[in-house]
């Protein structure tokens, strides 16, 4: 079967690479000359290829869902995935694609330009969401997927299948839908629009000219713990932590006194560097410029007709970034659409994050719908 | 009537300055040669002096709490306040104190050191709520008041009120405490750590040294942007906004392309200068330090003994800052203390800032409390 586009593939420590060898045009214009995919693959495909589940991911994971025999490293989502887990890898072959965008293994503004040798930084053009579906249906070509069983997305992740369903409809049988949103909204516009600000207002950020010795840390700190407090609760941190006290370090007017302080400092810590501040802030402003109801009448049109049959939508009442009503929205038009739709709303006092976190409650709620779908 | 401190007074367009001219010590150490207490009065004070409300307001607001003769320019809470109003000051004396450590007329670390002719900035004692409590003890021994009507405190206020309830039980014979808390809790100590971490990594902060030509204006306009998203909430936003474009301005990666963020942009811009950073800070710490029950066995404990008649507290759904729990808290407290004592929350959508915006569930619930206490 030959593709619609060049391509080569490789294998490295368990991680696919699908370089494609022509120029990738954006949804809003713009192109580069050639774009890597990343993605890893769990379970067999089965012979008439029909047990696919595609998983694609929210801002920050990678491909490495899970661990596989090549890279014994737990994934983002170990506990989820695998042979007679939630997302059973003895059923379906799960894939799970690193966004464009994230250079995580997959093309982003962080990766050089085969054309200049410089990386790309603010010569990339503006991604979307319509960007990273569209890899995804690249993905699918290659591996001669002409229908997946399931695709299955997470906060952005979902937005990205939507997307995908939008271009391609048919392309899936089934979608589940967790912590997820068919457009953003302008309370979590700000908090994301801050932390760019946060970003771009850094001194040595230096209009995307850093480097590793003059990187923009202070702005990725501060835009980090922000979003951890997004993507947090304040249930969780009122339980965790109360007023318990450990000063991690005191100078006047800030220190940090509280154990909340020190544990946003930590978790901030670790992500200045390993994040690409540029991939961070494209990815950030796809998940702003996406409103899947774009060019339809309204948002009930635009999920006209994504022939699918079945969908469920999860999501959590303390998440206040992604909220209960943005997924109430999806299970609604789907059903209004025809579609078999379920949504349910869960206890997690974790917000946005639980879907990660909360496996007492996510496990159950994920298998339930994944083993009754064929 | 001597008092217990050596003072003078003088009004100026309608505000009353008491002016201690001695040693000012801070509750947690440290002291400042002289303060001046900016307040003002509305209503007549009766014969007995009994009729007196005293409000403590939140971090920002001033003692400009409604127009006076003397100061026709409307007031923070001009629709609250006045006569026939919600606070009625044909039947009360309305006192409004301006917070100290605020600068806006009241002593803060903005203003000169009368010792060295200098800005006290950092040199400006650790600021608590228990100082600000005790400052406005000195205002009613000046005023001669022995016993208020009642204490009203919204926000950092309502702190401030059960701070002097507890430095001085039988202060008052009504509390009523609006979107308020007895301690701060993690959530709203990782916001406002965020926000004061904004400005003092601001290179234009130079530790406190900056100036009218370089003021930390970045960390300024972040900081009130995560202010406002603290103070508002996600309904609102979705409701006023939703997703119009309006662009205010556009740069690679980061713009404003939303009406919520040129909202939020033109907020913060008039905060910048109107507010001294230092002052800020210190007034953000202060929330952050203070828990009623600190030195009490429990929080039931230091609820014990604050010689009230009655309370009432008013909280609102969705204020994720100063969350409704927290409300319930104090009235629970003081119910189990044996004060007779109100909980009413508010299905207001503006959030923490509702008390000063949705004056149809506000006026109401605050007119039917104060009209019945004598």
């Amino acid at each position: 079967m030959k593709l619609s586009f060049k391509a080569s593939h490789h294998k490295e420590d368990g991680t696919h690479f699908l370089q494609v060898e022509e120029p990738f045009h954006f949804w809003s214009g713009g192109s580069i000359p050639a774009v890597t995919l990343a993605y890893e693959t769990w379970g067999e495909l089965n012979e008439d290829r029909s047990n696919a589940i595609l998983i694609l991911t929210g801002l920050s994971p990678n491909a490495h869902a899970a661990s596989n025999g090549e890279n014994p490293e737990p994934g983002w989502w170990e506990p989820m995935i695998g042979p007679g887990k939630a997302i059973d890898t003895n059923r379906h072959h799960v894939i799970c694609l690193n966004s464009l965008g994230s250079c995580q293994g997959s093309t982003g503004p962080g990766c050089v330009n085969p054309e200049t040798g410089e990386p790309y930084r603010l010569s990339f053009p503006d991604l979307t969401i319509q960007d990273i579906a569209r890899t995804a249906a690249m993905v699918l070509e290659y591996l001669q997927i002409d229908q997946l069983r399931a695709l299955v997305g997470p906060s952005m992740g979902g937005m990205s299948c939507l997307a995908l369903l939008r271009q391609d409809p048919g392309i899936a049988r089934h979608f589940l839908g967790i912590s997820t949103a068919a457009r953003a909204e302008p309370f979590a516009i700000a908090i994301r629009s801050l932390q760019r600000e946060m970003i771009v207002r850094d001194p040595h950020w230096q209009d995307g000219a850093y480097t590793e010795e003059d990187w923009p840390e202070t702005g990725m700190r501060m835009a980090r713990k922000l979003g951890m407090l997004s993507y947090r609760s304040e249930p969780e941190l009122r339980q965790r932590f109360g007023r318990s006290q450990e000063v991690h370090f005191s100078e006047r007017l800030f220190g940090m006194h509280f154990s909340v302080e020190s544990y946003l400092e930590n978790a901030a810590r670790k992500f200045i560097r390993n994040f690409e501040p540029c991939c961070y802030l494209f990815l950030s402003q796809s998940i702003d410029f996406f409103d899947l109801s774009e060019g339809y009448a309204d948002m009930q049109d635009a999920f006209a007709d994504l022939k699918i049959d079945t969908a469920k939508v999860i999501g959590v009442h303390t998440d206040y970034l992604w909220p209960p009503h943005q997924q109430k929205e999806i299970a609604d038009c789907l059903a209004k659409a025809g579609v078999e739709s379920e949504l349910q709303l869960l206890d997690s006092i974790q917000g946005h994050d639980s879907f990660m976190v909360d496996y007492d409650r996510f496990i159950p709620a994920v298998a339930e719908y994944l083993d009754h779908i064929v």
